[in-house]
């Protein structure tokens, strides 16, 4: 049997199974390491882009001229160059910062840091519950990885009109997220008017990340945080969830949850 | 109705939810940010306990000679301070650090530092599947603020003689598992012969976190990753987690299954 990128057979006692390949990733942008990452080794060229724009080391992806991937003794360096005007940016912003955490900064200025400010943005057309459980159904039946591995999560990008329009899938949730948001963009998919669908809880991070990449609505089959809740608001990003009684929509005026169903 | 702590009230479009509280929440060493985490504020001594020992920062937690919980407008600073050897260790060791990650070190560098290495251990005797069940739902019957708010992960300690000893829950699964270790350290359980059960998929972090803490085995509802199985079986964790035909042993001997079941 063929397995999908990002899974192997491994021996176990009581024979062999398939898991999900997990591998320390440094993503490394004009040289320089930015963050190293455990993850699954597939679409790594999404994630580098991904990465950046949800960083916002780069505004549009034509800034990311070339990525190169390369496999190292103890992981993988997937290498990223900035376009000129990016790169110096970038540049002036690593030498303006002592270093984000672990680097000396007082808990004060690492608090301060610690949530980047999204633009303010007003809320727009978002699915509903009965959309929001389409999606949620859409996206479990095409994560071929998890099938094979029980081991990863999932985000998709979903629209009424099209469907499941694209998928990753990682270990870890964020990487999922930025990997798609690099998928999205190398495509060219426009992203207004689409869902995020993300098999994983709704953490603040998650939200910041769907609304950098220009989505609508934030679709999960867990509850969010109350942060979360918060910074959708402020952000125009309708969150859907499963809540106690079905489809919940957290975020949007009063009313919305039944207009919308 | 009183809420555990971590949780809150939220208006919602459909009226008011309650859901779960994520803050930034620095983790100030000797009055220097080690990291700045997105967790849920409830067990903070715990956490910033169980993140020294879990990072190697002390050995034991006497150690750690005073913590102060301090809000700040942005989030919450978690300081302590360690006792002096520990303490000028620790100060070595940062003067060491250029940075440990987007910091400008060249990705071979950051992927050596990505994988901290565990002391080689041998394999001891774990619970067996009806156990790891057991184990599983004694954790899911005490997870009070993810039955308040369906948005946290929870770390376990359990034994089969004592059941489950110790429980914490956090919007993150490292944290959790942070917390439970300070909360170990904290009321001087020993945990060898123990095992460490968690609500969440097994990466190899946690993996490093339940072997440094010195458990016998780690027990999830989830697959583990290929990596998670490889370092567990060098440090001599068991590994048991649900798998396609009920729990499975991932580490040991060939036919620790069988002979556990």
């Amino acid at each position: 049997m063929s397995l999908p990128a990002g899974a192997t057979r491994v021996p176990v006692p009581a024979g062999t199974e398939v898991l999900a390949e997990e591998v320390p990733v440094a993503l490394v942008y004009d040289g320089a390491t930015q963050a190293v990452m455990m993850a699954t080794p597939a679409d790594l060229e999404d994630f580098v882009l991904g990465f950046a724009l949800a960083e916002g080391l780069i505004d549009s992806p034509s800034e990311l001229i070339r990525t190169e991937i390369v496999a190292q003794p103890r992981g993988i360096e997937a290498r990223a160059w900035l376009a000129a005007p990016a790169g110096a940016r970038f540049a002036a912003r690593r030498r303006a910062m002592a270093g984000p955490v672990g680097c000396g900064l007082c808990g004060l200025d690492s608090l301060e840091q610690a949530l980047r400010q999204l633009p303010a943005r007003p809320m727009r057309a978002a699915p509903g519950p009965a959309q929001a459980a389409r999606a949620l159904d859409d996206l479990r039946a095409a994560q071929a990885l998890q099938d094979a591995t029980r081991a990863v999560h999932a985000a998709g990008f979903w629209t009424e009109a099209g469907g499941l329009i694209s998928l990753r899938e990682d270990v870890g949730r964020h990487n999922a997220l930025d990997k798609l948001a690099g998928a999205l963009a190398r495509a060219g998919i426009a992203t207004e008017g689409g869902a995020v669908v993300m098999t994983s809880r709704l953490s603040v991070d998650l939200v910041q990340k769907a609304a950098t990449l220009g989505a609508t609505a934030l679709i999960s089959p867990s509850a969010p945080t109350a942060l979360a809740v918060a910074e959708a608001g402020a952000a125009g990003l309708a969150l859907i969830a499963r809540g106690r009684d079905g489809f919940t929509r957290y975020t949007g005026p009063a009313g919305a949850e039944e207009s919308a169903a």
